[in-house]
């Protein structure tokens, strides 16, 4: 997927959700606990309740390796029910990893060949050859953390450089030359919305991944205002507020609402 | 495992090696490639033969990630393996994660609570939260990184701040207050063997993972001049050179000469 085609589908669906499978077998409703594989079954129930209102969904995976080589089956499964059922949405594996070269070699195939996400989030620190790899697939992204909207974001993220920028601004800067506006994008986290624009300055094109909304505090309508360009150029990402929004058997139904809900305001803010 | 039993495994064995896990289903021995699962037959061969010269194992994930599930089976089993055979040996699960708070807690169950290692790997650019739930997990470590091997670690981690100070420098200042020297390490690569003096500086007490010795190019004496403390301080890694040093039906046998081989080299560094 390109950004023109995911320009495309935000401009259809009116939407520019990204609903984040945050899927904890200690959450899920109880009745499902039974369940062959219970985590891709809910997985599935939120996927058919949600998809008309989402662009995107964000595997973290986390989640699934708390469950060993099980979690794994069920995030492969996932993965694999939404690409054939819903080809147009994007799904982010929302991993973090980075490492030398050769090894992140290793955590591409993982993501693009085994599992055939679209993009793959990624730790900087280590420089652009953790990067690398992952923009010589055609087709995938890599998703760049920059500003993230954890408390401890400050603790080294937001240090100051000799050059008098933040390191998050470094980082953005250095690295929007290994790739493009279609394999590169940025993690920016909704808590930080008034840094948004400075970032536009950095990467006016770029689309932003925008954790933070919901459950974390962050206002959609902030984000929007500080960090959307003429191409939208955002994916704002819910988990918990949309797929934890009841732990009943209604449970897909309210998520549904709820990202009916978010998709609503989305749709205003997109003009 | 405390640093004191990891002092005294070292003492013990006249080694500090850390053999590197980087199992890779194209260059292990092609008549393994008919086993049931050839990369847990491959490890466990490795294992034996390097054994009685090591003190620590460091699977790689992401070379077991490459194979989906069944890669992650046969991590699981590989770690169950040295844990059961040889409980004396730490395993260092080379994972490099890192994110907020609720997640990490997951990484950390998922590699403390399902599979047992006695340490992961951790990026620090997203701040404290990232490693503290590694923390609370008695006699576990975190090992955080901080100066690597690779070429690119150029491009962030030796950025200079407004305090004089490179980035490296300050992540390993800031982070030593979140643990201590029995539950805290740092990644310094070896093919920067002369920083390792001014971080001692910084970290006198604190055990240091140090990759990049063998294949990429550093000096097991370099690294022993600079970085070597009272109590030795030192788990140095060597992953291709040792596991691959022969493609034969002979391969754990020369792999078993190789780390013999580095072993005696450390026990004369050890005095």
């Amino acid at each position: 997927m390109n950004s023109e085609e995911l320009y495309g589908n935000i401009l259809k669906k009116r939407s520019f959700l990204c609903v984040g499978l945050d899927t904890d077998i200690q959450k899920i409703p109880q009745h499902m606990i039974s369940y062959e594989d219970p985590i891709f079954e809910f997985n599935r129930a939120i996927v058919d309740a949600t998809a008309k209102f989402t662009v995107c969904y964000k595997p973290n995976v986390a989640f699934y390796e708390a469950e060993g080589s099980r979690g794994w089956k069920s995030l492969t499964k996932t993965v694999k029910y939404i690409r054939d059922k819903y080809p147009d949405i994007m799904i982010i594996a929302d991993a973090k990893r980075g490492d030398i070269g050769n090894t992140s070699d290793m955590y591409a195939r993982a993501f693009f060949s085994m599992m055939d996400v679209d993009a793959v989030t990624l730790s900087p620190y280590m420089g652009r050859d953790t990067v690398e790899p992952f923009l010589t697939y055609e087709g995938k992204w890599a998703v760049l953390l920059a500003l993230t909207s954890n408390k401890s974001s400050e603790d080294f993220e937001t240090l100051r450089l000799d050059t008098d920028r933040y390191l998050f601004e470094k980082v953005i800067e250095k690295s929007a030359s290994w790739g493009n506006t279609d394999n590169l994008m940025y993690v920016v986290g909704a808590t930080k919305a008034e840094m948004l624009a400075d970032i536009r300055k950095i990467v006016p094109d770029h689309f932003l991944l925008v954790p933070g909304v919901g459950a974390q505090g962050g206002s959609l309508q902030e984000v929007a205002k500080y960090g959307m360009n003429d191409k939208c150029g955002l994916l704002v990402n819910s988990s918990r507020a949309i797929i934890y929004a009841s732990d009943g058997v209604d449970f897909a139904k309210v998520a549904g609402e709820r990202a009916r809900k978010v998709q609503q305001e989305m749709s205003e803010l997109l003009g």
